[in-house]
C-alpha cells in the first residue's frame, strides 16, 4: 500500500493506492463523523463489477449507503443528470454531513464531485477511481463539472475530495485501449516535470502496458505525487497548475472536432503532446532530439501520433473556446526539456497551424 | 460613503456603502484585470429603472457588458434559469475573467453568484444588492444557491465576491414591505451579537422605517460588520456562523408550509424568532422581559409576531427538511441575552411546539 498526501491547509487528504483497500475505507469512514445516509455514484457498467464490493464496505463501517448508476458514457455529465441525483438524495434525506461516493471513471468522477460541491453547498466527497485515466488524472486535484450543451466542463467547481481510495483491482476489467489512454496523462507527468520518470517509462513501457505490478504502482504513485505536488501550489489554477495543461490545447479541440467520439481524452492528449512539441522545437525551446523523445514514447505506449480526421482550420479555432483562453489570448504550455515547461501566449498562428498540419495530416 | 472589509484571507473583500458610488465601480474595476466582456444579471423590474445607469459605469471602465434581466420572482432562482445564462455568457465568448454583476435583490443575488461559482469553475463576481434585505443579509457571506423543486437553497457553493457596492439610491424605490423585511434581519444583528445595536434599534424605530439618512447608514454599516466579523470566523459554516440562523429554522418551516407566497422572508424570520425567544425563555435560557423586548421591537417596525396558515404539526415536520438539520438533530439558535445567542439540539418536541402554536394560533 502507498500513500499520497495533497497538501491544501484545511483541504488537506490522502490518497491511497493498493489492491484491495475495503479495510482502509471501513477505518477511513469510522473516523469521520459522517451521517449514516450516503451515495454511491457508479455507472451501468460498473455497477455490477464493483457495485456490491463497495456498497458492503461502507456498510461495514456502519453508514446506510444507496447505490446510483448512471448510464455509463459522457452524456451522463449534464445538469440533467446532476438534477436526477439531486431529486434522489433529496428524497433520501441526506443532510451536508453525508457522503457521496465516486465509483468510476473521469466521467462519474466529475459529475459525483459536481453534486457533492452544490449539494447544501458541500458534502463529503470520496473518490474511488476505476480506471488508469482517473487514478492518474481526474481524481486528483479537486476539478469537478458537468457538460454544458456548448462546451465540455464549462460548468463546474474547485472541490476537494476528503480522501481518494484507488484500487489497483479494478484495474484488471480494463481494455487495453483504457489503460493507453491513461498512458497518455502519464508520460505528461514525466515530459513536464520529471525526467528521470520519462526515462523510467522509456525503460519500462513493455511492463507499463501489461499492467506489471511494481511498474504499475510507480506509475500511479509517482504521477500522483506530481499531480499533488503541482496542485498544492496552486488549487485555483492562477499559475503553476496550468503546466498540467501540456498537450491539452489542441487534444480539447481534436476531442471538440471528432465529436468526443473517436478519440478518448489520453489519446487526444497523447497527439496535443505531440503537437506541442513540435510547437516548442519551432519557438527555439526544444530540440529535435527531445521532439524525437517524445514521439517514440508515445508510439512505444500504442497511442497515436496523428489525429485523423482533423483540419487545421477548425483545430485552430478550437483552442480560442478552450476555458484556459482569457482575453482571446492561447496560453501554450512549451517543452523547453525532458521535465520542463514554460508557457506562452506568444505562438504566431502559422506556428500553430504548421505543428496542426504534422499531427492531423498523413 | 462607509467601507467595511470582510477578512477572508486570500477571499479578502470590501464593502462599500454610500449614495451613487459610480466612481468607486469604476475605479475598482480598473484597478482589476478583468476580460472586457462581462454580464449585468437583473430582473426584469429593475432593469427598467437601474440597468442603464449601471451599464453606463460598467462601460466607462473599459469593459463591454451585457445585460441578463430575468423575470422577477423567487421561480428564477433554479437550474434551467441558470442554464439559460450559462447558455448566453457561452456565446458572448465569456472566459474564466469576464465578470458577473448581480445588479438586485437576494434572488437575482444568488442566482448571479451561482452562475459565477460554477461557470468555467469560477469567473469574478461583484455584487450591487438593490433592497435593504439583500444588502445587509445575501449580499455579505459567499453564499450562492438555485432552488430545488423540492426545497430552497438546496444547490449551491460558497463563493465570495470581488467585491459589493451598496447604492443607498437604490432604497428609494423599495416599497415599505421590502424596507420592513430588511429590518427583520438587522433586528437579528442585535439579538445575536450587539446589545448596543439592539438598543439604537429601540430608539430609532421610526427612524428606521421611514429610512432617514444616518439611521439608514448606520444600520446597514453595523450590519455588515457583525455578519463580516461572523463570516471571517467562519466562512464555510461550521461553528460560529451558525448564530446568522437565529430565527430561522423556523422561520423557513413558515416559509415552507405557506409556498413561500403569504410571507416573504424578513416576515417569516421575525416571527421566527419571536418562537426562539419563546424557546429560549422555556428552555430556561432567557428571561421574560428579553422575550418582550424582542417582540415590541418587531412589532414596531410593522413586522408580524404570528404566522397566519401555519399548523404545528407541519411547521415541526418543516424543520427536519432545513439545511441545518445533521443526522436527524436540529440545531436550534436560542438567545440567553439580547446580544447573546447559542446552539442547542435538545430542544425537547414539546416544547419546539408549544413555541410554534404560540406564533401561528390567534
Amino acid at each position: 500500500m502507498r500513500r499520497v498526501s495533497v497538501e491544501l491547509g484545511v483541504n488537506r487528504y490522502d490518497i491511497l493506492m493498493g489492491h484491495g483497500l475495503q479495510e482502509e475505507l471501513r477505518s477511513f469512514l469510522q473516523s469521520r463523523k459522517y451521517s449514516r445516509r450516503s451515495l454511491v455514484i457508479t455507472d451501468s457498467n460498473l455497477a455490477p463489477l464493483y457495485g456490491h464490493r463497495v456498497l458492503e464496505a461502507v456498510k461495514s463501517a456502519g453508514l446506510e449507503p444507496e447505490l446510483c448508476a448512471v448510464p455509463a458514457g459522457e452524456s451522463s455529465k449534464s445538469l440533467a443528470e446532476a438534477e436526477r441525483i439531486y431529486t434522489q438524495i433529496i428524497g433520501m434525506g441526506m443532510d451536508r454531513k453525508s457522503p457521496i461516493f465516486a465509483l468510476g471513471g473521469g466521467v462519474v468522477g466529475d459529475l459525483a464531485g459536481f453534486v457533492a460541491a452544490t449539494y447544501m453547498r458541500g458534502v463529503p466527497f470520496i473518490q474511488l477511481p476505476t480506471s488508469l485515466l482517473a487514478q492518474v488524472d481526474s481524481s486528483v486535484g479537486g476539478k469537478v463539472a458537468v457538460n454544458h450543451a456548448m462546451g465540455k466542463n464549462l460548468i463546474g467547481c474547485f472541490y476537494q475530495p476528503d480522501a481518494v481510495f484507488m484500487d489497483l483491482d479494478f484495474m484488471e476489467s480494463l481494455p487495453e485501449r483504457e489503460i493507453c489512454t491513461g498512458l497518455g496523462e502519464i508520460v505528461k507527468y514525466g515530459i513536464i516535470y520529471d525526467s528521470e520518470f520519462f526515462r523510467f517509462l522509456e525503460e519500462n513501457s513493455t511492463g507499463a502496458l501489461n499492467l506489471e505490478e511494481h511498474v504499475l504502482l510507480s506509475m500511479v504513485a509517482r504521477s500522483c505525487e506530481i499531480k499533488a505536488a503541482v496542485v498544492a501550489e496552486d488549487e485555483k489554477e492562477s499559475g503553476l497548475r496550468r503546466i498540467l495543461n501540456f498537450g491539452h490545447t489542441m487534444a480539447h479541440a481534436i476531442e471538440q472536432e471528432t465529436g468526443y467520439v473517436r478519440y478518448n481524452h489520453g489519446e487526444a492528449v497523447a497527439v496535443g503532446m505531440v503537437g506541442a512539441a513540435y510547437i516548442s522545437r519551432d519557438m527555439g525551446l526544444a530540440t529535435k532530439e527531445m521532439v524525437e523523445r517524445v514521439t517514440r514514447l508515445i508510439e512505444a505506449l500504442h497511442l497515436p501520433t496523428k489525429a485523423d480526421g482533423c483540419t487545421v482550420d477548425k483545430m485552430y479555432a478550437g483552442i480560442f473556446h478552450d476555458k484556459k483562453t482569457v482575453n482571446g489570448k492561447v496560453n501554450w504550455v512549451l517543452m523547453e526539456d525532458i521535465g520542463k515547461v514554460t508557457v506562452r501566449d506568444d505562438v504566431p498562428e502559422a506556428v500553430a497551424k504548421r505543428a496542426m498540419r504534422a499531427v492531423s495530416e498523413r
